[in-house]
C-alpha cells in the first residue's frame, strides 16, 4: 500500500504524520519542538530527516510532503522569508531533496491548510474560496477556480490589508489587520490596557470586562473591514476562518453580521469556521505528496 | 474565410467591428449612440442585430461576441446590474441568441479589456495581471495564471474599496477610491472647488494652479492606496492602467512612486499604460467570439 509523509513546520512546533491516501485515514503521527541551529533551514531539514526516518515504521513511505511558513515560492522550492524560523531564501527544497531517499513536494502552511479545507472541510464544494487562519498573525489561502492562487508566495497576505487604526506593526507598514485582529494582537492589547495577564484571546473573549469587551470590538471591526476588502477585490463565496478564537464566543457571528452591514452590492460570502483544526496544514501537505506522486507516477 | 463580430456595448456608444481572428486585422467598424428604449436591454439587442448585419458586407460572420459593463454572470448570461444602461437583470445572452444567426458570446466590458491587453497589449507575456481602467468609474478586470477571475461578475470592485477618505460615493458605501480618483471624479472635484468648468480631467492634470494640484495629489493618493490593497492581497506581476488620463501628466509615474514608497514586503508590480485605447474592449468581445467559435467547431 501507498503510504505518504507529510510534515507541517511551524514556528514552534514540526507536526509530522503518515497518510493513507484516497482515504486519507492517519497511519502515524509525531510533534516536536521546531530545530534550531546556526544555519536554522538546514536545521530543521535535518529534523524533517530525522521525523520521517521515525515514521517509516508505519510502513513503505512513497512520497513526502513538507509545508512551511512565511513567503514561500513554490515554484523555485525556495522560503523567501520566514521570521519566526529566521529564514531568509532558503533552498528548502533541494535541503529536502538531499536528505529524504523519496520524491518531496514543498509549498506553504497557509496554502496547504487551504487545499486541505478545500477537499475534505468548510471550503468543500466552492470554487471560490478564501481560508483566513487566525492566529500569532493573520494570513489567507486564497482558492480561485479551485486552484491555489500563489503568486510566487506574494498573495494573501491579508494581515497587512490597512484597516485604518493607525497603530504600527512589526512589518513596517501601519493600520494592518493583523496588529489589533490575530489571536495574539488581542491578547497583548488586553493585558497592556488592563494589566492582568492572559493565557490567549479565548480568554479575552470570554472575559466580562470592559477592557475584554472593547479589545474584541476593535478586533471583530477590524477583521469586518478587512474581509470586506477581499469580498471586494476577489469575491470568494466561502470564507473560512481558522483558529482557536473562532470556536467560541460568537465572533464568526460577530464578524458575519458587521461584515455584511458594510456590504452594499458586493456578494455576501458564506462565513464557515475551519473543521480540520490544526490538522489541515499537514493534511494538505499530504495532498501535495500526492499530488507530487501522481506527476511522478504518469505516465 | 472566418470572420468575427464584436460589439462593445457603452453607456453612451455602442463599438461594433469585425476581426480576422489569427491575424485580428480589422475588416470593417461602425459606431453608434447606445439605443434606448421602454426595454433598454431589448432595444440595445435590436440594436446589436441591426449592426452586425450593416456589418456583414465585409463577409460571412462566423461567431459574435458581445460585453457590456457593469455586473454581469457570463455563466448565467445575465447583466445583472448596469447602471448607465439602466439593466438589472437582462437575459442578455438569450435576447441576443434570438435575434442574431450565429453563434454568440456574451461577456463584460472590463474584463475582454483585460483579455485584450493581455493577449495583445501591455499584461502580454505575465501570469498574473490586473487591468483597471480609469473612466467615469473605476474598475478592474484580473487575471489569475492567466485566466480572467470573474466570481459571477462580483470581483474586481476595485473602485468601491474604502480608501479611507471619508465622502459618499453612489453606491451607498463611504471612502470608494472612484469618489476622488475616477476620471469624472478629478474633473467635478476640480470644477466644484475652483467653480470652473473643464472638459475632462485631462484638463485637470495639466492646469497649473493651486486646486488642480489639490485635486490631482487626492486622486494620486486614493490610487497608490487602492493599488496597495490590491497588491498586498492578489500580488499581479503587472497592473495595466487604461484611460486618457495615464496619457499626459505623469500620472501614471506618480501613482507608481507613490505606490512603491507603500510597500514594505510586498512585491512592486510593473505598472504600465494600457496600449488599445478605447479598442480594447472590441478586441476582447473579438476574442470570446473565437473561444466560443473553437468550442462549437471543436469535437
Amino acid at each position: 500500500m501507498t503510504l505518504l509523509a507529510a510534515v507541517d513546520v511551524g514556528g514552534t512546533t514540526v507536526k509530522a504524520a503518515v497518510y493513507e491516501p484516497g482515504r486519507w485515514t492517519k497511519r502515524a503521527e509525531l510533534r516536536r519542538p521546531t530545530a534550531r541551529g546556526a544555519d536554522p533551514a538546514k536545521a530543521v531539514a535535518d529534523q524533517v530527516r530525522t521525523l520521517i526516518g521515525q515514521l517509516q515504521h508505519a510502513g513503505p513511505i512513497a512520497a513526502a510532503g513538507v509545508v512551511v511558513p512565511g513567503v514561500v515560492d513554490e515554484a523555485a522550492g525556495v522560503a523567501r522569508f520566514a521570521a519566526n524560523l529566521g529564514w531568509r531564501d532558503a533552498p528548502v527544497r533541494e535541503l529536502l531533496a538531499e536528505r529524504l531517499p523519496m520524491p518531496v513536494a514543498f509549498g506553504h502552511d497557509v496554502t496547504a491548510g487551504g487545499l486541505a479545507e478545500h477537499r475534505f472541510g468548510a471550503a468543500r464544494g466552492f470554487a471560490d474560496a478564501a481560508f483566513v487562519p487566525v492566529g500569532t498573525g493573520i494570513a489567507a489561502a486564497l482558492l480561485i477556480g479551485g486552484r491555489p492562487h500563489r503568486a510566487a508566495g506574494q498573495a494573501g497576505e491579508l494581515g497587512h490589508v490597512d484597516v485604518g487604526h493607525g497603530h504600527r506593526c512589526g512589518c513596517g507598514a501601519t493600520g494592518c489587520l493583523e496588529v489589533v485582529a490575530s489571536a495574539g494582537a488581542i491578547a497583548r492589547r488586553y493585558t497592556e490596557r488592563s494589566g492582568r495577564a492572559v493565557a490567549g484571546a479565548r480568554e479575552v473573549l470570554e472575559a466580562d470586562d470592559d477592557v475584554a469587551r472593547e479589545v474584541v470590538e476593535e478586533a471583530v471591526t477590524a477583521l469586518a473591514t478587512g474581509l470586506r476588502l477581499l469580498v471586494t477585490l476577489i469575491a470568494p463565496e466561502v470564507v473560512v476562518l481558522g483558529g482557536g478564537l473562532f470556536e467560541a464566543g460568537g465572533l464568526l457571528e460577530r464578524v458575519d453580521r458587521r461584515l455584511a452591514g458594510s456590504l452594499v452590492f458586493q456578494r455576501r460570502p458564506v462565513l464557515r469556521r475551519a473543521e480540520l483544526g490544526d490538522e489541515a496544514g499537514c493534511l494538505g501537505a499530504g495532498l501535495l505528496a500526492a499530488e507530487l506522486l501522481e506527476r511522478v507516477v504518469a505516465p
